[in-house]
């Protein structure tokens, strides 16, 4: 029986991803740790290229809306404040026979009756609600006093020091404070590779706005955020919009869009747009007794902001355009056989290495050494691999694998051997189409920078 | 009795921090929480600004350096091998009177007798070693089996994933290995603002090499490292290298720098570079069985490379670039009287904003339009703020005093109300000198992103 084409698809994104030093297991020589994810050489760059393009066109081209990073551990009172101390959890039962622990909803079922999934026995306690937040205690005693979480989501730092970034920001309503930073939970299940993992990054918007504004402001950052996947290379046609119905959403969110991408194993949420009303706030108010209120200057009304909520995960987005990117084509190889390429599609913008760099012989000084330079030039614009190892089919196969969209071949013409007229040329060559065409090194810059904006 | 002038300078340099929004208590409205800070819009673009720098000079412009981004919970077996579990601790005492816990080596002492500073009594435990890990669970259950630590350092996910960076970058000796992430540590006495913090990130380099250029590569790194402080406006002469004695140092360091700041609370430590020999791969290799060897294919050889590891501090280098910068000066006002002008005067690259843009009036639309036509125009290439609320001279000192390096203002000249000559010119205005030069607006950017490179 033939695997699922979906489930071999997924295999192969793992093993590229693996082989090619994008993501590792956590700690893999000691045998891992369920849920946690290392990003490699070429991961870490992704997400690098994520994280700064999100940065940039959510804060720094916007003038309403400002950054901020809060801390990890916070004062537990933010987390009973929030609601999440007592309502955070998943309903777990007790092996009472082999006192292992499992969710009640996903308990294996026989004649009816639900058993343990490790031991078979059917001497299961009731349900008990089992909080997702990794707890530790700060200072010296495990106390009651000292117990602390680590965040289960990065949005509740942005709620509590809304009022010092108003004072702060100078900024007036409409407007954002978004932060991008890690989140634990503690997930029973973690699975689909990085997809749900206990340790994930967030990246995340608040924006305050008056009541009245709100809907359209969620219908607003719907489109922006759509408008968002597309620049990095998830067209719309991919990503699944789920407007939330009534009885489904939180109470007090009175418009929710989750944003679903198609991932190999199934259409799984990238980002979720919540209308949260001036529930945050309102809830952090009565918990503190400050007053988080905006004062509104021309009205001279003081009123407790509503808020829309665009909040994505990193890693998600991360394995999206990875999934997005991965592709194999039956092509003509050197040796005239048909061979298969495995490239990653990579939007120019996103691609963690820019630009291949390859002398064409590696014992010739002459192309090793112009090669050398033009790496040297364009390094403090863009990161560029210089590879100067194997027949130059396998070195642009290698950059197809990893996703980089150009290569520059260093070759006799560009040294002048072959004549004065292709001096100070080289041969660029596009990972897509795997054309190749004749750019004058003085160009050479201004195109790649062009394209990877 | 009058303050010590380099406390009363650090008060200040707090409360502008608060002020202007850099860093805020975290939990703030719940009190806070003793050694967990946030950083609020100026802050977070601060950090950034060095954090990117830092991966620029030492990831993405050299060819011998690979990037990474592991996990802050890591397997347990990590840090018994890496020798945390056992000794990474402080000594203890309890106060068997009022059940209160403090640091051995700090207690108050009274008639040659240590007493406990919380209620007096002499009735204390003898020291116990206190471990400076925080301690969680991953998973349903709280065993020994699923204790996790939060990683008190970024180092050791670096070594236990050696291998997979090797193999995957195709890097040869000496190469390394750089990380960027939070780290955190349950110190007792956290202290002197974000400097001793619980929670904090890291900037870490592990450069892999062979056992003969360990001692002159450490002198390497440490002239790289001062040259990088020199970048971002900390002159090498308020940096005191501090050359560590044989006695002092780790048994298995066979070289280490600390580099230390003169802060107002003191000279302390921003950055070490230790040369580790050949321990944490060693470690590794006993506690996981696994053969994290290099293989050198010219000599055929097969050994545990030796490591120099440059480890600098995020918060603390903030801190020092807040410090360094922050200035008080009298000048003469505009209404000729003298007054006191609070200035940051960070280096343009690191500076959180580096442009302000004025329009002369806020009630003359031409003015506004074209000024926020500039705005509009520089955003993409860096970080601006439009401001058009109150004197021109006022909104100079609030730049001046967020350490934005420049300010332009869009005036009649501007607009061409003053004639032709000068239509499509702005005042470009220095922040450190305070002087004013009439530029085109089509020079404005090429100039700007000069300065700030």
């Amino acid at each position: 029986m033939s695997k699922d084409p979906a489930i071999q698809r997924m295999e192969k994104i793992v093993s590229l991803c693996k082989r090619r030093g994008f993501i590792f297991q956590s700690s893999e020589i000691y045998g891992g740790l369920n849920g946690f994810w290392d990003y490699g050489p070429l991961g870490v760059e992704l997400k690098r290229n994520l994280k700064d393009f999100w940065w940039r066109r959510n804060v720094r081209e916007r003038d309403d809306m400002v950054g901020m990073d809060g801390s990890i551990i916070m004062n537990r009172a933010v987390w009973k404040a929030s609601g999440h101390e007592d309502t955070f959890s998943d309903p777990m039962v007790d092996c009472r026979s082999c006192k292992s622990r499992h969710r009640a909803d996903q308990l294996p079922v026989k004649d009816g009756l639900k058993y343990c999934p490790n031991c078979g026995s059917r001497d299961l306690t009731e349900p008990r609600a089992f909080n997702l937040m990794f707890k530790s205690f700060a200072g010296p005693i495990e106390s009651d006093e000292n117990l602390v979480y680590l965040r289960p989501e990065t949005a509740q730092a942005i709620f509590v020091q809304f009022k010092n970034v108003l004072e702060t920001s100078r900024q007036k309503l409409p407007f954002g404070i978004a932060q991008i930073g890690k989140a634990f939970r503690n997930e029973i299940n973690p699975r689909n590779y990085t997809f749900r993992s206990r340790e994930f990054e967030q990246m995340e918007i608040e924006y305050f706005c008056r009541a009245e504004d709100g809907l359209r402001l969620t219908d607003y950052w719907l489109e922006e955020r759509l408008r968002f996947y597309e620049d990095i290379g998830i067209p719309r046609s991919k990503i699944h919009v789920h407007d939330i119905p009534d009885d489904e959403r939180a109470f007090y969110s009175k418009k929710t869009y989750d944003l679903e991408y198609e991932f190999p194993f199934g259409v799984s949420e990238l980002e979720g747009i919540a209308y949260r009303t001036d529930y945050d706030l309102s809830r952090h108010i009565e918990h503190s007794g400050k007053p988080l209120e905006y004062f509104d200057e021309e009205t001279k009304q003081k009123f407790v902001p509503h808020v829309v909520e665009p909040s994505a995960g990193v890693d998600r987005t991360a394995l999206a355009l990875l999934c997005e990117a991965f592709d194999e084509e039956i092509v003509v190889g050197e040796n005239g056989k048909s061979e298969t390429r495995t490239v990653l599609r990579f939007h120019p913008r996103m691609a963690p290495v820019k630009c291949g760099i390859f002398p064409l012989l590696k014992n010739k000084p002459e192309l090793v050494a112009k090669a050398r330079e033009i790496a040297t030039a364009l390094r403090p614009f863009m990161t560029v691999f210089y590879d100067e190892g194997g027949a130059i089919g396998r070195r642009y196969r290698r950059q197809d694998e990893a996703g980089t969209p150009f290569g520059v071949t260093v070759d006799f013409e560009t040294i002048g051997e072959n004549g004065p007229e292709k001096k100070d040329t080289v041969t660029l060559r596009h990972r897509d189409s795997m054309k190749q065409e004749r750019v004058s090194i003085a160009d050479l810059k201004g195109r790649l920078l062009e394209a990877i904006a």
